[in-house]
């Protein structure tokens, strides 16, 4: 499991049946302990507190243990030994390794080593196929489809993980059209791009919100880190106009515009919208649970309920 | 479950009659796994060893799961989101949420925010809801009662949050007297004093512990610590009054005399104590256990057994 | 369990046959939960990812429920109360106590301290009793026995706890001959030394292994770390000497010589020895949860299975 380039649409909407098995699972308080003799390994080499937490929840609602180091370890783990050591370590010890890390196919590369499977949570640049799956899913819960919907994705999409996941995610289905709504510094990569436009996703790239917000169905939001700009100034010039108000939405969005953030977001979203019909980041974040049990489950168990 | 004065005496002795029952299960070795549906977060924002353990234990002890951040990646969701934020997403996860926070009115807010129970584990200066049940019930055990004893409560009464708590918790029963016992410079705050005497509680206070030792049947010690006082000479001049030993209490103290100590303790209470009948800290710690077993039960699954 | 030396070979007889079971129910797929009802506490006051997450695994395959604290909170622990409050805390809430730390006698202190039953997970400079059982079951398993054997032990002999663990634990058995092979300046103890002959085990010391990695039935390496060496140019001048590569195994080892270590290694074994079938440092590793089961059930439950 390295990148969402790898499922088909198949795999995908067998996934989300699981995730919605599993959603009704959750709210009947209703789980059972399926994954009760798996160890799962949280091989977190780059923090992310969000996408951990949500792997170790629905690993335990499904009665699975986990192993994991903490961010300290990682760092004396990475010091001390190499990564395919450490790998070797995890596969000796747990049926499954989930991997995070900051070089671009690190997941790919314990795939190699280990003979349990691998699930990567967040590698390099481009992939975070779980987030994207999520981002997926989340949309078909919201919408009922993924298909013949306007999409807007903002922010930065030049090194943000989850917008190029969600993007590449995008390719299995048919969205009418997709807006890159990002500041010049900050555009997809060419090379990415070429591909979604190759995989037949109808792309425009543009620098301001303002002129599509009418058309969208889906507001994917990421975060622009003031570090990516070389001159603070051009951060200063361009920050106001990523950032979300419930004013901009009342006067200029469809009434059933729904918003989603991977999150942790900081100020691109004001605290005013989090009450409005638009916010769906919250509903997202809850949905990692049971997308991510279906994942485990297929994973481990296979396809046999 | 943010202060004590949120309980009646009523709530707090059903609390204490489940935690006597949770007591005799964990003697026989014979805990039932009622809450293995359940996910317990610890968002612990200050760090706490001991209270995270225990809460840590209890949970396990009923086969519940926990989910929880590192001190570290604490600080680093603090930095990157909201409170609020973290809190949503704990909320989307589990179906308790533990805090623990520096600032007074964290907890409250938390609960505000989530859906499910929140834990006030200690914020700010006042509020340690769990710490003061737990001396309560201490007391409760070594003596059959709270009512009509002499307490002594010893130490930094000033910014203390055990001290403070265990105070206003006193205030649901009726002991016979309390002494407050600190330095000038570390007084209880005049508007919980105040407090106190509405609530009916018999108060003095003084800066000698060994005028009233002979009539205390319950001393509560917390810790000095040295960085409250501005000038480091008048550390120095108190800190031996306020240091117990064992050859004062065996010239001083009643031979029923019961220590209480919240724990971690420096040199406030000499190692020469630990093994005379007048030490009740470690077998404090050990009812830990059993109390916030009683307390998740009676909040995730109400009052039936 | 403080010393593999508290050990009879009848001991470990019954412990590795124990772990035979063990393994046969992992690769099986069948452990049976029979610790479901136990809290085990993790004390590492000293950072050990490898031994931590071994214990963890065996821990948790069984069943049971861990606590521990993160090598950050260890610290503040430590500085915050003394070492024998921590361990009594730790008693009350858990079942079973197993410790790391740097300091020589930190265990058996432990031990003594608190009921719950203490298991050394490595402390001082020659005790890790549960590294040595592995590393003699490891054999044990690979040879299908230990005596007979001639062994090489290979590596910083004066400082490293696994290798002195290791010796000590084979004056259990009756091997042929055992070659101490390090630079002058890393040679074993003296006093170590005395007891394993006094102990009836046939020793040599040299500093090269070329001369004798034609006789060796196991080979086991440790790591030779710089900051040992008070000059560097020392260190510079034998590193070269206890880097083993395939290359040098292949002409002139036995063709059933297997390499153990205790991992993590740097760079004494090279990558290209580790496809070869000497390579059994993986096996070894991963044999550790088997062990470490078998060795907490016999604890916990005593031999009846």
């Amino acid at each position: 499991m390295i990148s969402i380039l790898d499922f088909t649409r198949d795999d995908l909407e067998k996934l989300f049946e699981e995730t919605d098995n599993m959603r009704k699972r959750l709210d009947e308080g209703n789980v059972p302990k399926i994954l009760s003799n798996s160890i799962i390994a949280l091989a977190f080499f780059e923090p992310s507190t969000r996408t951990r937490m949500s792997f170790e929840t629905a690993a335990k609602r499904l009665g699975a243990n986990t192993i994991s180091f903490t961010s300290e370890e990682a760092i004396s783990v990475s010091k001390g030994e190499s990564f395919a050591d450490t790998i070797r370590m995890l596969d000796g010890y747990s049926d499954l390794i989930i991997v995070r890390h900051k070089y671009e196919g690190a997941a790919l590369f314990a795939a190699e080593i280990a003979k349990a499977p691998v699930i990567n949570a967040g590698d390099g640049k481009q992939h975070h196929p779980t987030q994207a799956m999520l981002d997926l899913y989340t949309i078909r819960y919201l919408k009922g489809t993924v298909d013949d919907l306007v999409i807007g994705v903002l922010g930065d999409l030049k090194y943000g993980r989850a917008a190029a996941s969600f993007l590449l995610g995008l390719t299995h289905f048919r969205p009418r059209r997709i807006y890159l709504i990002s500041p010049q510094e900050l555009k997809l990569r060419p090379e990415i791009k070429e591909l979604l436009m190759e995989r037949g996703l109808n792309i425009k790239e543009l620098n301001s919100l303002v002129d599509v917000l009418p058309e969208l169905d889906i507001l994917y939001v990421t975060r622009i880190q003031k570090e990516r700009f070389p001159d603070l100034r051009e951060y200063e010039k361009v920050k106001g106009s990523y950032r979300i108000s419930s004013k901009l939405l009342f006067s200029l969005a469809k009434k059933d515009l729904k918003i989603l953030h991977p999150l942790p977001r900081v100020d691109e979203i004001s605290y005013d919208v989090d009450s409005t019909s638009f916010a769906a980041y919250f509903t997202q974040a809850r949905l990692g649970v049971p997308l991510r049990m279906a994942l485990l489950k297929l994973i481990l168990l296979g396809g046999e309920s």
